[in-house]
């Protein structure tokens, strides 16, 4: 039986910060596509906000040698909350973790690893972004003005973690920092996936297994929008614009989030959300679990597909780019193979799956070649 | 200085009940036209949901005289949650209250009133709502399916009440149930409006001045679309079906809320919501505070023009009807010209209010006719 | 060189008749979900309107052995283009028609086959449709109120042919009707799809190549919504209610349309059409040519995929459910090994397209089987 | 009896040259804003196309002392239905015209003044925009990039010119142009306003009556987006960038065009265009004739409230500002009695106008006053 932590603990997601093996180019996505506003630059980091993050910055791309998540952070909702918390882990002998001083805009964060192995902090001091005037709305509760450029995000949404032991993932996150469980899927008795909560939202942090049998790995971050209308008009924009579109605009019936999954240049995959999906108002909500006979309608409500040789097998850090990574797993070489027996029949097998390996293909191919 | 309780003890709004002396005809609006689903009749009420309304009743139709909001329930976080409540509330000898079992699918309320007289209720034990097999939805954390009738709410949403004093409203939701103010509106000293929520939301309970010096008044309740074109979709659909349109679709500036406001036959204003406006993340908000000199963009961020003479003259129970109301407040009536003293010159100089009798306006039509 | 008739002979398309052999489920599909209106019965066949259709009726629903077009019929722009228009046609050996009297509130029409085979109709006197007095809408261009059913379509859009000569029945269109190509896909040399129209709308009949080598099927027939928010409303709703949904919502590059495809329960596919696409209001219009190379762009804007085994291979009638053909062509059965020698390699390969048996899958599968 | 031109002869509305006495504003609002490229600069103009704007451009902004429309130009469906259309105009003394070629982009031009002196333009020969590589789109039928500026409109849309006459602009061009009058608003036996088009759509041009008896004005000119959201997004915008709005986001019953109103820094009246509204397929079609009684609904089908004060008086060019002629038909000088006395009393009293001087209330106004 997993212990609990007391809820609301956590208030939000509020920042991460991208690796980038082509920072310019990274930067450049979120400025001109997607309207981010660039706050502060510094050593090999430039600093971002959308027009409604309340902070400083809610992401930041540092230049790496490989994409990938170099921390997120995750606010207390007070001092108090964010020493019981650091306690919390701190008794973990496997969470174990170290205070520091070092993010712009931010105080002292307690940084430890998720138990896949993901670098998180806490933190409750945040200083409030002030625009300078020509920057100030009109509407109060906006923090600046939504930008005149591209198809603006309002702000971080989410992030999805890629890890070997979902269950132990979300333990950490329920027992440390008193997330609830809105969703998960099961395969079996395994569990392959898991949205979490400290708030109403349907998640801020989410993890799905990694098939291919990665350890903390990013599986996307996600910025909100707000509407269906934005994610169709930023589809129309990455298309243009030559950015790889992976899947939607579509909603997953899991969250009853409106997704469009891109990949930034660096490699990253970034998610934009649309309607926020739903609220989880009631307090005493139960966890919903996916079976695989409804995962159909968890993955996409509507027609959309996601491509089995990245959105079930690519994360980030990647010894591969994206398309050599889809080249791999979509031509079934060892890797490829390794995660075709990984992936539970159903997932393979279900209509809201694209190009997916299945066993009857690989015979039926095999068959109609004997012929 | 205000004494203000823990945060997080109160969860949502989770029912309503309105008295109609069209109780039918009531019904058939939130069935016919907003797709609620009736779960129960019993006595003079009806009982019914919205698809995505947790537990067996989000808003309850009783016979009455004059229409009004017969009370409102909030859900506590837990049962412990609600002994606080109404502990606070019961050492407060104005709002001392009683504990009853009235309500169907629902456990001990406690019923108090307001300080300007509005009939509240705390409860934690609820029944959920468990869908027959047709009505099941695919999507698991929707509590039914959508219906195929109408432009369906999903669920309740907020509740705006008309005071007499709004800083005692609000003071007693903060001090007793430790809602947070996400804004407000002041002309000069005195707050006309306030927005409260116990979530992330930017409101699930407000409060604004009653001009016309009325007491315990429900203003609006709204249902909940979460996205504009159902805003849309239904200001067509009332027009075409003879439900009076008071304004919208449009946008607050104040909560960033997409409303559409109309008047359901029992004469009690219906808002129905878009977008669900801004989510208030960071625990260390600051209540945002509208002037005067800011209110037009506070009222409406398009082009909408709210009526001086419903809008900010009319609330339920009230001794004329819509029709009546209106057309004694637009001819300058005895009551129409307390309320004409009693608004502010800058909402009545707005230009997001129509018709409404500026000083100026009546001067010039004095002159203009003199001459 | 193709001959062309004078533009503007034929207005629009006035209706379509689909064959069903399960007509009560298939009218039920038209009534409950896309809120049709039923307009008269008759021996084996339900005539049906959406809201906005001018006339009696633009889908007739016969009772028959297997799916299929009935027919469908072209409005002309006048009596004497009529008559020009069938005169055309008479000449034309392969094409010559007859004139009939058989369809209810319209009077005499001018059938004939297509080059493929597809039963045509010309007709010019049409009855005007009269709402009773409960249907008026206030809205004076709208035939008949929006009524309070399922997701509803205002009115038939365009009808989406297959042939087996794609060019053949594209030179029909322009030579003897007047229309003009506005798109088209080319393989090398070959065409293998031609959007056209009589007016400014980017298609109201479409051909595309039958690549399993039948002739004088039907593809879809499109209804129109004219907004994307109800495709994706209706892509819920489908999901929810059972109806198989083959792709969408998306744009296609090619029109520019917002599509929703799903599969009516005769077995007919049916197309929701979001907004409008784009409008060919210069007069001089250049055909606009997808290559191969672009193939991606034109299928879909966004990330959806069309799928192979049946998007490009499944019409109706067609001697298969639409399951037993997904099954067998997904399966490399003989008929599916025909269609994939059929298929352009880039169709196959497009990113844009799911689950085709392409040539390096194959390979890489045999490889991958052998180590 | 009114004699008609054939129909088809006139394409579509091709350009509008406004008039400003701010040229560098209004051009930046087109550009900063509404997302227009600048495709040539001459002398004290400058020309702008929207991303799917065919030709070389759709407006042109020229610096002069008042706002106003220097011309409009209508693209004819071939060169010797230009001829024809001349031939047409120039038997009529009224209309009598002149060829030039001074039109950047455009061949030869046939200028004519309007019943009410509105400058006119027919032509033929207009070049099509080439993208250079950089602002090519993979959407053929696009005929550039969607730009990262603003929230971009994609093409010029209608006209809407005021008219001393009414019926004398109609017919004029019905007569000799052959469009069709698609709906009309009459007060008794006088018509106030025609929309009319030579294609499918609702309106390419409509007139309506100049209530302050005013000659040859402009009321607005239209841009298309195509969807709703973008003009939810565009009030938004305006909103907090300062660009007064006049009235929406709403949707006229006229039409059932989605409509945003607001004037550009020179003083025109702008129309943001979202969805298109009602498109005319049937060619017989009978033209719709809202009277006094349905004006509500012809007005606005949601809530939206047009002012008194400047939809229904204020045309460019005008000898006040916006702002002073709002404050001076918002205060009952000369100038605004007049008005108060030509226009129709339902519109006045109509719940889709704001701030009308009714009899009813300026006399209530002053028995108030008078006790």
């Amino acid at each position: 039986m997993t212990e609990v932590s007391p809820p609301h603990e956590i208030a939000h997601l509020a920042r991460v910060e991208l690796f980038s093996p082509k920072p310019a180019e990274t930067v450049e996505f979120f400025t001109k596509f997607l309207g981010m506003y660039i706050s502060h630059q510094e050593g090999q980091s430039v600093y971002l906000r959308g027009y409604e993050d309340p902070y400083q910055w809610s992401l930041k791309v540092t230049e790496a040698a490989q994409a990938g998540m170099g921390h997120a952070a995750l606010r207390a909702s007070s001092a108090e909350a964010l020493e019981r918390r650091a306690k919390s882990l701190s008794a973990d002998t496997s969470a174990e973790g170290r205070w520091h001083e070092d993010e712009f805009g931010y105080g002292k964060n307690y940084r430890y690893l998720s138990p896949d192995g993901h670098v998180l902090d806490l933190v409750w001091e945040a200083e409030h972004y002030q625009a300078p005037a020509e920057l100030q709305s009109k509407i109060l509760t906006r923090a600046s003005k939504k930008p005149l450029q591209g198809i603006p995000v309002k702000r971080i949404d989410h992030l999805n973690l890629m890890s070997s032991d979902v269950t132990a993932v979300k333990e950490s996150f329920q027992r440390h920092l008193g997330f609830r469980t809105t969703e998960r899927v099961v395969d079996g008795d395994v569990e392959i996936g898991a949205w979490m909560s400290s708030n109403i939202l349907g998640h801020e942090v989410a993890t799905m297994k990694d098939m291919t049998g990665g350890h903390g790995k990013l599986h996307h971050v996600a910025f909100f929008y707000g509407n269906a209308q934005h994610n169709i008009d930023a589809a129309e924009m990455f298309r243009d614009y030559d950015i790889p579109i992976e899947a939607g605009p579509d909603t997953h019936g899991i969250t009853q989030g409106q997704f469009l999954y891109v990949f930034e240049p660096g490699g990253n995959r970034i998610e934009l959300f649309g309607e926020p999906g739903y609220l989880h108002l009631q307090p005493d909500l139960e966890t919903k679990t996916w079976l695989m006979s409804d995962i159909d309608t968890g993955l996409a409500i509507g027609g959309a597909k996601l491509p089995w040789e990245t959105y079930f097998t690519y994360g980030t850090p990647n010894p591969l780019s994206v398309e050599e990574h889809q080249k791999e797993f979509s031509t079934f070489g060892p890797a490829a193979q390794a995660a075709e027996e990984a992936i539970p029949d159903p997932i393979e097998e279900s209509s809201a799956v694209a190009n997916a390996p299945t066993d009857e293909r690989i015979e039926s191919v095999l068959e109609s070649v004997d012929n």
